[in-house]
């Protein structure tokens, strides 16, 4: 009977933050998945209508880590009138080489929260400007505050602006932002003024329809779209495509779920055109940013590898923390 | 943070045990499956060729139950030769309403060893011949023996005979079974010898190609396969699909993994042949046995709605058992 240690989302958050350490562990992750030999199975969905819920399962298994993950993400939507975040769910950890649970993180989903935002600053880190200094952060949630905080890590950061379609939450996350970061951040009341001044652009929204127009960039910019992890959500306008160097995490993916499904379905993009994956950037086998004055465009749908790679961290910096019981 | 009762294997094999209350729980859930409602999304398998091992991940969202089960099931082959079992793996049961999750039964396999088990006394409740006296187990192994027992709750047996390749095994489990049954219960050399003999016959073998001919099986028998439950495991001859009326557990996963896969492979059957379901026949929309000389064939590929009923009664019955972690 294997000893399965647990570890509760506050001793978690005692644990693992968002932080270079972390980006760096989610980096090594998508260049894994480029390499070759990581096993990860198509995104298990479950959509329950009568609910209005449905559930994602997360893996993938990677060559040379001694566990790996697999994620259970619900999302109930009428959970906020039950006073209940919407958002839920638990990673296990299962030994990579028996395949015996090895581990139970009750994260409430915070770990994917960080995963994903760290994944946005791998995204900026390998396609942005160096010298990119202001951000733009459209949607003022958990995830649009993580994202910034994920581009501090990475660029030099000297301001940002924040758009939301409620004025009020972006104003209360440019305060809590501003203080966090120490950068002035200011909300926008218009999403085109809010982009034309930034360098990064990241979308963290749940929109099911584009909320960011192509014609509103620049050359240079570097666009990030966080929000599209379910067919029928999108937030860019597909004729980006026609403009930007487009990177997606995982090309099956992002086909199926993320902004390249709705390109692809408003005619834009062949449903069989190839871009390389994020993860063959970061290893140099396939070009990022060519030039100073091209629009770099990361679609992040959010991957299995990304789960073993924060669970195994998180557990390696847990030490003896947590409960451990004798299954 | 919700409240999640964690019940170890022991603390289940402590309240849940083959028993008929168990058989009527899976019996409704094959009832609900037809009924219509369920959300059963298709197995989540994940194969891991490096460490010849496997992931299969399935869950059902059942109207009316309070919570649904996400079983996590991995088999990984050279566990033996590390002195552990190749099967272990959990149960989650989440809120039907909310998603959260409510408990972590850690049962290395237990649960689906004893639904899986009840599947089978359920399509003999349906599909035997209610004189069924005399059972045949084709295999010797863990569920071989629940099924023996599956069926001593369902039909009146008076005896039973043990086939496998290995005739220790067979010899051993027969020994086992008498005792536990208080029945004659013997080993048989011969494979065709064992069916000629019996009412019911149950396949329980990992085999990859027939260990049940069709010219084997005379009127008014039944069987039941229960070994192909991945792509590439089949246990029954394709030709009993022209001589039997044949009813899969759930068709789309029968034509995915079960026999019936092995069969279309074969150029046996239609690849968009239809059958009745297990449900549909319990539940008197479809028929099942049409007359005492009829041969029926039962195909159990194991479904979700066999988790979340059993995970379901597993707690009910749990009460206050178990350690409850604040998440």
């Amino acid at each position: 009977m294997p000893a399965i240690r647990i570890l509760t989302e506050a001793q978690l958050r005692g644990v693992i933050d968002l932080d270079l350490g972390l980006v760096d562990a989610i980096d090594a992750a998508f260049r894994q998945l480029a390499a070759g030999g990581v096993v990860m199975p198509p995104v298990l969905s479950m959509h329950l209508e009568d609910v209005n819920g449905e559930v994602d399962i997360k893996t993938a298994h990677v060559p040379g880590l001694e566990g790996f993950a697999i994620k259970v993400s619900p999302g109930f939507f009428d959970n906020p009138r039950l006073g209940l975040p919407s958002t839920s769910g638990l990673m296990m950890v299962l030994s990579a080489r028996t395949g015996q649970v090895q581990a139970l993180l009750l994260d409430n989903g915070y770990l994917t929260d960080l995963r994903t935002a760290a994944a946005g600053a791998v995204a900026a880190r390998a396609l942005a400007r160096a010298d990119a200094a202001t951000a733009c952060i459209l949607g003022a949630g958990v995830q649009a505050r993580l994202q910034l905080r994920a581009l501090a890590l990475v660029r030099p950061l000297a301001r940002a602006v924040v758009w939301a379609r409620d004025p009020a939450r972006a104003a209360a996350m440019a305060t809590e932002a501003s203080a966090q970061l120490g950068l002035p951040v200011r909300p926008e009341a218009d999403a085109r003024t809010a982009v034309a001044q930034a360098d990064i652009v990241v979308t963290t929204t749940p929109a099911t329809a584009p909320i960011l127009r192509a014609d509103w960039l620049r050359p240079g910019q570097h666009v990030t779209a966080m929000g599209a992890d379910q067919p029928g959500k999108t937030e860019v306008d597909p004729a980006l495509f026609a403009r930007a160097s487009y990177v997606p995490d995982r090309l099956s993916q992002a086909r199926a779920m993320g902004e390249l499904r709705a390109a692809i379905a408003a005619g834009a993009v062949a449903p069989d055109a190839a871009f390389p994956e994020l993860g063959a950037v970061l290893s140099g086998t396939a070009p990022g940013r060519r030039d100073p004055q091209a629009i770099t465009f990361a679609d992040l749908t959010g991957t299995g590898v990304q789960d073993t790679a924060i669970a195994t961290l998180a557990l390696a910096r847990a030490g003896s923390a947590g409960t451990v019981i004798d299954s």
